[in-house]
């Protein structure tokens, strides 16, 4: 086995080298004032409307962990790549910034930041790699399981995906920011003893196949997992799986074990549902719910369930936890202030609004209507959604509760406007309008930085 | 900050609730000889021709240091979910199976096994969701590495995908097994440090921002890395950027530091590309090259590089990382033999061959020809890819290096046939001919499991 080395999850060297060069670079040249950096997403994926933002505990908690371990340090002395100065920094290195966020699991738009970071320089710039690492995946999860949720709002939802999300802490965070946007529950044991989100499973087919025939695999199943007895039923051939669900009820209710539902998971789950649905209500199995998974997502969950076909559940894993029709999303973490001057980046097809943002939402009633990106101490009208959440390196209170943030998903989504909700891109894109204030700070900036 | 738990890449519980209900059963019913598993993948991605396994080492890091910790028992016991014989049996698990693989850096192709394990039913049975995760990650990667390859096999192809990979852990492995795939380096430092993955990465659009000026900040950079001096040039306009580069080399001539390279990152590469090119050589900068990035993937590799386009050398971050194109496999690890019987599953669309298997690979001269799928106790022509690595929970050999890993895909790559190393799928498919005796043990596992 190798040598136990710093869990890539908290390592301050999981980073791309150049903030260690830039770093040396701006140690040794002074650059060592205040820097305001934002994340925002660039644009939406394809077909999508709306965004769930996710992830600042774990970015709030990286930055207030981050050091560099003693094996890091060793390397990074051996290494002779780095300057004497910039070893000397990182070993005591604390981060002591100020963070403002919107809170987690707010609807958000292309170019609103997520969250800003006003520290030094150097500091700012050597959480970037991570801290777009963390924002990006659970705002990327948590946006697909809304969808989800929009698709199915009625049925249970359950995560199924651990198994071929991309290495094991995609398959717990994506556990987390799936009950964030909306999934009932997870299949992933670790998540669920870390967040208390609802935990969902009974059998594969493996259980089937290590036993002689399906009447045993389903009566041991049963007599185990009496309060959870749900049979996986097309190892073989889904009808005559069902039929040998409905042949053991009998005995099982005369020894008080109910069958609380059947799981469906090859094949035409819709057509299969009804079959099996007629197959166990024939056997007085009116209570017994069916669960389907297998290669789900939200075209297909509203595709099924606008056919109202006899489906209670679904298992959705894969497509959700690497949201497989849109993996990542163009997002970025830039400078947008340096000592008290704003700035920003006018590369082609990547220019960025320069200074501090704040976004402010107007609502009519109950429902969204446009949102206002200006600067920071510009007033617009509504609400506004970027708050102080960490300063000097201290959290201002504590996180809420992985359910109270889920909740603030679901008010969200109530209020988007009708359009917004559709699993298709809107012909309208939900209105971000830019203030004069900041254009005409972009224009300031533009003016100064003409000349280079 | 919360209580620091077990991480999420050693946790015992990092696992799909119904691993636990299984064995649970298993447990209560005396299902516990011998089980045996396979991990395959079921199908190619669209446009795909072959595949890397990768993935094996951590694999067998995990089995080998599989247990349940404090804070994990502790859960286990307080839940109340599970029996007594359960959580037993669990607080002193270690697996004890043996383990047969292909070795890392492998081509390879559906339905082939790339990994066997033979354990007592429930402690295969635990381990499948993690091992999946591992294992289904590095070959995703491995194998959209090895395209880029294939794409650019001359240019210096730099892993950039850190800030977009699926959280911490998929960042680290991405840039292990894109090296193995093919990648020559990484800017992702942990990694370098883990497994001396040769490491690149100079500055970033903020570091120009920073400055009053790109000139100052070409400057700054240039003497503090003089053996690492490579400009990014596209801030504000990529030419002006490269007008600049020129002007200031005389003066760095001087002082005797080379401009290594410069690096654009923005709009028409290929277009960008030959106009720096004939700016640099203008100024005399014959030695300086040129590196690119930005939303690249193999198919823009392979537009640019035949246009003849003068980069030398290509960052390839998110698209790589996430395999976007394929972000999933359609793979599984299924139960083939318990208790010496074969078997296999047959649900639709889903069905599998049973028994140990073993995979042979027929080569005509240098090049693959054809390959048979058969059990492990038949004999066919050609080389056996499949090796006994673990027994009894112990490694067989120390791990390969990652260097000679990589230099067995190369290999691989060069003795594929030539249709196959197209980026589009070939008209035939590799030839992967299952043995007259595994179709016969197929046909009798149905008729013995006909009767359900």
């Amino acid at each position: 086995m190798p040598i136990e080395t710093t869990p890539a999850h908290r390592a301050l060297l999981l980073t791309d080298l150049y903030q260690l060069t830039m770093m040396q670079s701006y140690l040794e040249h002074g650059l060592t004032e205040t820097a305001v950096f934002e994340f925002f997403v660039r644009k939406l994926p394809k077909g999508r409307n709306f965004l769930v933002a996710a992830g600042l505990e774990q970015t709030l908690d990286y930055l207030q962990q981050l050091h560099l371990s003693a094996d890091e340090l060793t390397w990074l002395s051996d290494s002779g790549r780095f300057s004497k100065s910039l070893v000397d920094y990182l070993a005591t290195f604390r981060f002591t910034g100020d963070v403002h966020a919107m809170p987690e699991g707010t609807i958000c738009f292309p170019d609103e930041p997520l969250i800003r970071v006003t520290a030094p320089l150097p500091m700012a710039q050597l959480v970037e790699s991570r801290l777009i690492n963390i924002l990006h995946f659970q705002t990327l999860v948590a946006s697909k399981a809304a969808r989800m949720r929009l698709a199915a709002p009625e049925r249970l939802l359950v995560d199924f995906g651990l198994r071929r999300t991309h290495e094991a802490e995609a398959g717990l965070m994506a556990a987390r920011a799936g009950f964030l946007g909306g999934m009932d529950g997870t299949a992933n044991v670790l998540a669920g003893s870390q967040w208390s989100i609802p935990l969902y499973g009974t059998m594969a087919h493996s259980f089937i196949q290590a036993h002689e025939n399906e009447r045993e695999a389903f009566i041991h199943f049963a007599h185990s997992h009496p309060d959870n007895n749900v049979p996986l039923i097309d190892t073989y051939d889904t009808e005559k799986g069902a039929e040998i669900v409905a042949d053991i009820a009998p005995q099982l209710r005369k020894e008080n074990i109910p069958i609380q539902a059947v799981r469906l998971d090859s094949g035409d789950l819709g057509a299969h549902a009804r079959k099996v649905r007629a197959i166990l209500d024939r056997a007085g199995l009116q209570d017994t719910r069916i669960f389907a998974s297998g290669n789900l997502d939200e075209y297909r969950l509203q595709r099924i369930t606008s056919k109202a076909a006899p489906i209670d559940g679904y298992g959705i894993g894969t497509r959700l936890d690497t949201s497989s029709d849109a993996p990542y999303l163009d997002c970025a973490y830039k400078l947008e202030e340096y000592a008290g001057k704003a700035r920003r980046k006018r590369s082609e097809g990547k220019a960025t609004w320069p200074g501090r943002k704040q976004v402010y939402r107007r609502y009519d009633g109950e429902i969204m209507v446009g949102d206002t990106l200006t600067t920071e101490d510009d007033a617009a009208q509504g609400e506004p959604l970027i708050r102080p959440v960490m300063r000097g390196g201290k959290p201002l209170s504590p996180h809420p509760e992985l359910a109270e943030i889920r909740q603030h998903t679901k008010a969200g989504l109530a209020r988007l406007p009708e359009s917004l909700r559709a699993l298709e891109a809107a012909e309208s894109p939900y209105p971000v309008t830019v203030s004069e204030a900041l254009t005409s700070l972009a224009e300031t900036v533009d003016a100064r930085t003409h000349d280079t």
